[in-house]
């Protein structure tokens, strides 16, 4: 099988380009960074990597064409920074991928994967858990983004039969997630936590996110290539904890105690929201198996591995 | 009070700005054509036309600055044309709109009065009326995008305190629509009827649409820029016809009995839509005064006269 992975030098990508690497499966990836996020990869020859943004058009057409698989997992930018430039935001991503669109429409049928976001297209839920059927009602830019993504691919799907399958992904975390503030909630804390540095939190600390270990995510995604139903789907592991939760849960794994400094509540922060999963998993066969204390302590592990690996290098 | 008429060159902004003069107003239109559509606007003094795009930012950001109340009646596209050129749509109208937002959320409060599409932003309708609170489902380009534009509004104001008035407006009919097959299906039967050519229709003929005549649209819009309330609205007659109904009636006022070419129905046609109008009627102390008949009749009685006004000319 050749698979394209836009964005497979990112978080959940890299992971995705492992897996898919361990099966055999030829691939390209399309990536900004200068490195991949595992050097590893590197080494294989059955991996091509392309320095590239996905608004080059002119460049992805031929990756396009050869893939039996595309998986889309390209966002240029993250829920809380997305309404600096909605006009970047605009062009890089709903331009970029109603091209990509354009482009599919000409082809033989591909299968087409494209990771939306669970956490923001619904905005502030009626409900809890909140199922795919829920008014989509986003807050920030990324969140309207992706709407009008998920609008356009059902588009293409009803007029020029460019099927897709849309995954609304909830929190993801694990191994290499390592940026304070930037990718998720739990590897800022980890991260915090192996540094000894005090975290913020916007609010009390009790609104409720749904978190999911990449390893599950990357099992799903790895099934819904070999499958062929398409559809919309939440991806997550249906069940919410708070933000205290999770920092009880580190300290205790950590066995430290951390800082923690409150800041007011952010107006585009959503109190509470979990999804309702059993959609994707009766469709796909498919549930979350790794517990948010196993993934954790598997991501503390992962960190500390690599503070030994670098601390041994300098 | 000085207004802003972005689109005031098309047909709604058109009469729209003939009310603005006759009130007093001072008034900036920019439009993409070289004329007027009304050439008898151009001897105001009151009304300073320019002939621009709004994707010119820089051109539009002075005269956002000097109005007290903007209309934003700009489309590039129409519904049946707009998934021709998806990109162009959202770069036209999706990204020159929030280009405009991120100038006025420095400037002093506006009012800022957008023109939304009743007919394409719920998609297939889950009950008749549709009420506000109903599902977003575009399913074309041109109402993905004003769905997009709606939720920027939406952000503006919830960060920036942008707030703006959203009209989702039904099928608008009456004089200076004269163009057969885009502006809207009364016009287009009309100008048949006038011209004795048959007409096309895609499907059986018992597609339900919600039209309302543009005198009524002109009222409510001076009585929004008149008041302070803000919030999304649905705008029609709040009654739907078939078009065999508007067929029906074109035949009794006209008295002539046109061919109709029936075609197989498209797959992006929405079977039924009206609105649920009782938001704004309460709100804006509004209601919709001329019935089918009276509207249908009007418009055909101006376009005759211009017939007749065309032919002595010629």
């Amino acid at each position: 099988m050749r698979v394209l992975v836009l964005g497979g030098n990112g978080f959940i990508g890299s992971h995705l380009v492992d897996a898919l690497v361990a099966r055999g499966d030829e691939i390209d990836v399309v990536g900004r960074a200068t490195n991949l996020y595992n050097v590893f990869l590197t080494q294989s020859q059955k991996v091509q990597y392309h320095q590239t943004n996905i608004s080059n058009i002119q460049f992805l057409t031929p990756l396009l064409e050869r893939a039996d698989v595309i998986f889309h997992l390209v966002s240029t930018t993250i829920p809380a920074t997305s309404n600096q430039n909605p006009v970047a935001d605009i062009q890089d991503n709903l331009v970029a991928t109603v091209q990509i669109l354009e482009v599919l429409r000409h082809l033989p049928k591909k299968r087409l994967i494209y990771i939306s976001s669970g956490g923001t297209v619904y905005g502030t839920p009626q409900h809890i858990p909140v199922s795919e059927s829920h008014p989509l009602d986003p807050k920030n830019s990324y969140g309207i983004v992706k709407v009008a993504i998920e609008k356009y691919l059902h588009m293409y799907a009803d007029l020029y039969d460019v099927s897709s399958v849309v995954l609304r992904l909830a929190n993801p975390y694990g191994p290499r997630q390592m940026k304070i503030g930037v990718q998720g909630f739990i590897a800022t804390v980890l991260m915090s936590e192996l540094q000894n540095k005090p975290i913020t939190i916007w609010g009390d600390g009790k609104v409720i996110r749904d978190y999911i270990y990449i390893d599950d995510v990357v099992c799903l995604l790895q099934r819904v290539a070999e499958r062929s139903e398409i559809g919309t789907f939440n991806v997550g592991s249906g069940e919410g904890y708070s933000l205290l939760n999770i920092l009880e849960t580190a300290n205790e794994i950590t066995q430290k105690d951390i800082q923690v400094n409150y800041l007011p509540s952010r107006n585009f922060d959503i109190p509470e929201i979990v999804l309702d999963i059993h959609h994707v998993c009766k469709t796909f066969d498919w549930q979350p198996e790794i517990s948010l204390t196993t993934g954790m302590t598997m991501h503390w592990q992962w960190l500390q591995h690599l503070n030994h690996v670098m601390g041994n290098r300098s």
